[in-house]
């Protein structure tokens, strides 16, 4: 297998990329090609003893950081030409010389990078974005988490195929339950785009239960739920601002009351599992679906423990095809409604 | 001034609303219509020793329940003669008996009752739900957050004048920094709704800042945030639901490491500091706006206390001429944008 890494990708890069590089390509048995600024990554790829593993790299000289957006970044994500690390590591799978592209950058340009550069699955509308949400007990997928702000049932439908397959490929749930994100659990209830798309999510052929809301999402209801972008990205974005919250709120009354008297071991176990939640990723990477290859998108603050995480979770989907199956079931379910069109 | 306390509103009623109605008419010197069934309340209104203030029982026979939901509560709501504590208290606003209703029941229950038989404000096409989050040292006003799953720019724009007149009126704030939910800070971001509704604000008189995500919204940069039904409930219920499971972990790891050693006592501050944010009005109430008529929301869960909490704070809105001024605003508006019309 031959991952891409982007050695440009999270807040304190190359170093935690070069380490992770090296690692996975020992743990793994798989070609790593990291790609960045070749000339300052090969000494210190040297020093990390890279000569005994399978890692190669492959020269940018550009970059999209954290703070890049809007036009001017989709014109970098676009041209041609484009010497940032995400678009020639893209292009090494739009070239088949690769098999999967994992990156620790920004979300927005990791995404109009791949959308420009491999385009969508034939018949595939929208490329969603999808976050591993922890929940109660495990963890739910969330798409469209903001690629799309504006959505179709059509959309919908296909977010909800995809994410299906992702969930039972890459994360081995058998028959993963498909939920719609509503204003109420009763079917009936939504706006209009969730009314629309209930009917078709129910003679889909998936394990559809229905609308879930916030509490039955985050108490590990449904494996998959779907969303439009803009919804999807409130939702994403609230919870981790509320979590934020009253984590701030907890280290503040705990430094002046426990710790300094216990020491901070005792109150430990309880923020590491708490901060979980405030980056779904950190543990793992968030693909893109719906388009030509596998992109997979870690978390900026990741570190090389992370960074290993994700290209683990990618060979995942690499090794169980998640691609091919989408793309059959994409094809299977256009065919579907071409008939009923038909009859 | 004249309150309506609906006495079968909250998860344990009678006994809060009983005991909030003496409490508040000793306290506040106003009459409390207390509805309900008045055989069953008198006598135990009388061991509360009533017999010194001003409240006085209003009889209805049924309730909207907790349970209550659908085309059923709907026709419950809307009969002419229905005899539930809602209809007949709110009534009594009608009929112009009584200056504001509080209740603490069901909260579609409430927002029937009260569209149906008070109506909106002339030029008002939709009423709105608000509610009052936590947010870092201090509040925020969100609204709609579930009567309206799909709304029109022009229904946004008049959440916002309504929500800034409340906040304005009777929580004091000058010049309200409103602001419009979006999936990103910069102009140009949000859904087709946001993005149209961006430039009515922008030109509305309004103190209007722009976007906010749940970032900004959560760290106070904000006093009202408006957005459409659908994505105010996800919003609330979301938000609810991860302070709930964040909490849920806590408890458990406090109760197995910390409690155990230390007694609660030291624990117990960051608890109630953060339990606070699962309920946003358990400590006062959500403002139906927009209606003929002041009605207030409290949390299910309301004991006697946060009960009067929730009477305060409609005296508040009553004593401030809240309802006059956002007829006065909304005319106003009206009559700007048909202005703009002509010219």
């Amino acid at each position: 297998m031959r991952i891409v890494l982007d050695a440009m990708g999270s807040d304190t890069c190359p170093e935690p990329e070069l380490e992770a590089a090296v690692e996975a390509a020992r743990l793994f048995g798989d070609e790593i090609i990291l790609v960045g600024p070749i000339e300052s990554l090969k000494p210190r790829l040297q020093t990390l003893g890279a000569s005994t593993v399978s890692v190669r790299l492959v020269d940018a000289t550009e970059t999209i950081t954290m703070k890049d957006k809007g036009l001017a970044m989709a014109l970098k994500a676009k041209r041609r030409n484009s010497k940032t690390s995400m678009a020639v590591g893209i292009d090494l799978l739009k070239s088949g010389e690769a098999d999967a592209f994992v990156t620790a950058g920004n979300t927005g340009g990791a995404w109009a990078t791949a959308f420009f550069r491999l385009g969508t699955i034939p018949g595939v509308e929208r490329a969603p974005l999808a976050a591993t949400f922890p929940v109660k007990d495990g963890y739910c997928i969330v798409l469209d988490i903001g690629a799309n702000p504006d959505c179709k049932p059509e959309h919908l439908l296909q977010f909800a195929i995809m994410g299906s397959i992702y969930a039972n490929k890459a994360r081995q749930i058998d028959k993963p339950r498909v939920a719609i994100l509503s204003n109420g659990e009763e079917a009936g209830k939504g706006n209009e785009l969730v009314r629309n798309t209930y009917p078709l999510l129910e003679s889909s052929g998936l394990n559809f239960i229905g609308n879930v809301e916030g509490k039955e999402l985050f108490s590990g209801e449904a494996d998959v739920v779907v969303t439009d972008g803009f919804t999807g990205n409130i939702l994403l974005k609230s919870t981790e601002a509320v979590a934020k919250l009253i984590m701030d709120i907890l280290r503040q009354q705990l430094k002046s009351n426990l710790i300094s008297m216990l020491g901070g071991s005792l109150a430990k176990p309880s923020l590491v599992k708490i901060r979980a939640m405030l980056n779904p990723d950190e543990y793992g990477a968030a693909p893109l679906l719906g388009l030509n290859g596998l992109v997979f998108i870690g978390h900026g603050r990741s570190n090389a423990h992370a960074l290993v995480s994700a290209i683990k979770a990618t060979r995942a989907s690499v090794e169980a095809n998640v691609l091919g199956s989408i793309r059959t079931a994409i094809q299977e379910s256009l065919m579907k409604s071409t008939i009923k069109e038909i009859e």
